[in-house]
């Protein structure tokens, strides 16, 4: 093998598909990136199994060949060299010689028949969405996803698509995070995606308008987008039955400014993780909302103007949980609907309806 | 105690009096910060013995007194109100009521009376330097005091006052730093101050051309900038007399352009840290600088061109401590004196002579 290729696209090749190498593998093979020629261009492939992402960049080829080549050395080899071609070709003894200006590396590689195979997924798009929009879509939900594994599907993402509509679902027993886009397909999917690898399907995305094609496989999961495919495997097993847990009724509804809001309860926290317990209260009220915490060092009191539409409500939460879903929220202001102080919340934007965030409420002794 | 600040200036104050604050005291009035009023300011200081911070903020003072207040939960809660006027005052049940728009806080606080008092002073300014050169001359310094307490005296940096020139010096036993800069005074000093508290020093001198004035007493030293004084103790014990270490003579003199060099190192250095001995050979010959390293993983080769006076030579060292000094130091050109492949190499500027670098080679086995 034989090839060269600017500095800075191959130092960007490597750096995307670097993000499915974990570097943890007890499979040595996959601590590494598989670089494969064809035709004019190189193809870098890293893999943890459950992800695998594959990029291609220009490259002068002057003898085809692949190898495996350790990711964490190589990446920081070529990120160190000075912003020129490298020349890269196979050499005795297994390795591979690196060369640019006046640095030469000598690196031993690994065999590429030993890398696993790609999935072979057909290519039938069954849908198209900008990156943009997906990368939101999924930083909206994410945050939501179970952290242990006590129950693996909630570990993951719900893409469902129906009624040419694309929701992305996450919930962990507490809260729950659901983001709708309109899209263009007649399709009927329902997909769960590894939180895990999701994570790194939106650092590739950009903040671009640019169109990722998604393609569904009964195990497997397909994001194509410029030069680079993502592939995940799905979690196995059916997602919670969302809808049925989400109220479609309420008794109070209050609208709030979402950064005051925020504030409010991120001062209210400071008190409420002094005790361990990230406990706030709620008190609404005649336009008003009163936010209280307290611990063995003091207690505090917010107060914030709302619009009020119902009864009078007294409530608890896990502070960190309202931070959570105010923060990833971008609309100017909010609505609340309670319906009881031992009900979820809901937490929506005043004007686009594209997402629904449910908090449970912590229930206190003295109601 | 009552008094209104404002939240900017406080939030100020704060974060410089808990720089000296560690939080993990024994003593818990030492995980607070002193406030105590006078005339139209509140005084801030916070302490862990070894170092004290006193700044002084403006506020409008309604009732004198002073208290101890968690510097932690104090800090977190005056940075997260809003930018307006904060009133401060003390109410029943050891606690004060923190009160600023809407935000009502209350917060147990300690009792004045147990914080330590701070060293009595005498200010007679022994010398004036703008803070913009300390902190410069802190940094180059600082990174090779010792990392362990084996030999307590180089945990420090040594303040040597003689002929019209300020010192600092710093060493490990691997390397030595040592930066000048011509004082007006005709005072002689040889102060030893820990790291630790010089790292913090570090932090509040400004890149500004205000001077920051300095008193030493036989075990403090005190630093006077603006509204902040800041107290050190000093090391006990005799500095190591440093300029019996550094070679005033060479065989072989090498300049060559600092950026460069420090581009090869570390590109060296990936090698040399897969091997965990941080190994770099140096091999200088004819204008020319070759700088090689080797790991089970492979080897590189770097070549740089030198202006060469001398004899060629072969060296090698911990590319860590090249790789410190070269970071540190600001001038394109560089001038690396050295003796034989066992003796110390010295690094200078090319035009500026005000610091000296000094890096232990590592001995091979075949030399």
């Amino acid at each position: 093998m034989r090839f060269t290729c600017e500095k800075s696209i191959l130092q960007e090749g490597i750096s995307t598909a670097q993000k499915a190498v974990t570097g943890k593998s007890t499979m040595p093979v996959l601590n590494g990136i598989l670089i494969k020629t064809f035709n004019n261009e190189i193809i870098l492939t890293g893999s943890d199994i459950d992800l695998s992402i594959e990029t291609r960049v220009k490259a002068e080829i002057l003898e085809e060949g692949s190898i495996v080549i350790d990711a964490k050395i190589f990446g920081e080899i070529i990120r160190k060299l000075p912003n020129d071609v490298i020349h890269i070709n196979t050499i005795d003894n297994n390795s591979i010689e690196i060369l640019c200006q006046k640095s030469r590396f000598t690196l031993i590689h690994m065999n590429a028949d030993d890398f696993p195979e790609l999935p072979n997924i057909n290519e039938n798009m069954i849908f198209s969405i900008p990156q943009k929009i997906l990368k939101n879509m999924i930083k909206s939900t994410i945050f939501a996803t179970a952290q242990d594994d006590t129950r693996p599907i909630l570990t993951g993402v719900l893409f469902e698509i129906n009624n040419k509509n694309l929701n992305l679902v996450a919930l962990d027993g507490y809260r729950l995070a659901l983001r709708s886009e309109i899209l263009e397909t007649d399709n009927t999917i329902n997909a769960v995606i590894p939180g895990k690898t999701l994570n790194e399907v939106s650092k590739i995305l950009e903040e671009e308008d640019e169109n990722v094609n998604i393609t569904f496989t009964p195990n497997h999961i397909l994001f194509s987008l410029g030069e680079t495919k993502i592939i995940s495997r799905l979690l196995e097993g059916d997602f919670i039955k969302y809808n049925s847990i989400i109220p479609s009724e309420y008794n109070l509804k209050a609208i709030a400014k979402r950064a005051d809001l925020l504030n409010c309860i991120e001062r209210a926290s400071l008190m409420a993780k002094e005790g361990n317990t990230n406990l706030v209260k709620l008190s609404i009220e005649d336009e008003n909302m009163v936010i209280t915490s307290n611990s063995q060092l003091g207690m505090v009191r917010e107060e914030l103007n709302i619009i009020l539409q119902g009864e009078p409500l007294q409530i608890a939460f896990n502070s960190k949980y309202l931070i959570d879903v105010l923060k990833i929220m971008d609309e100017d202001e909010i609505v609340m609907e309670f319906s009881s102080s031992v009900s979820p919340c809901l937490l929506k934007n005043k004007e686009v309806n594209n997402c629904t965030y449910l908090v449970l409420p912590v229930r206190l002794l003295n109601h």
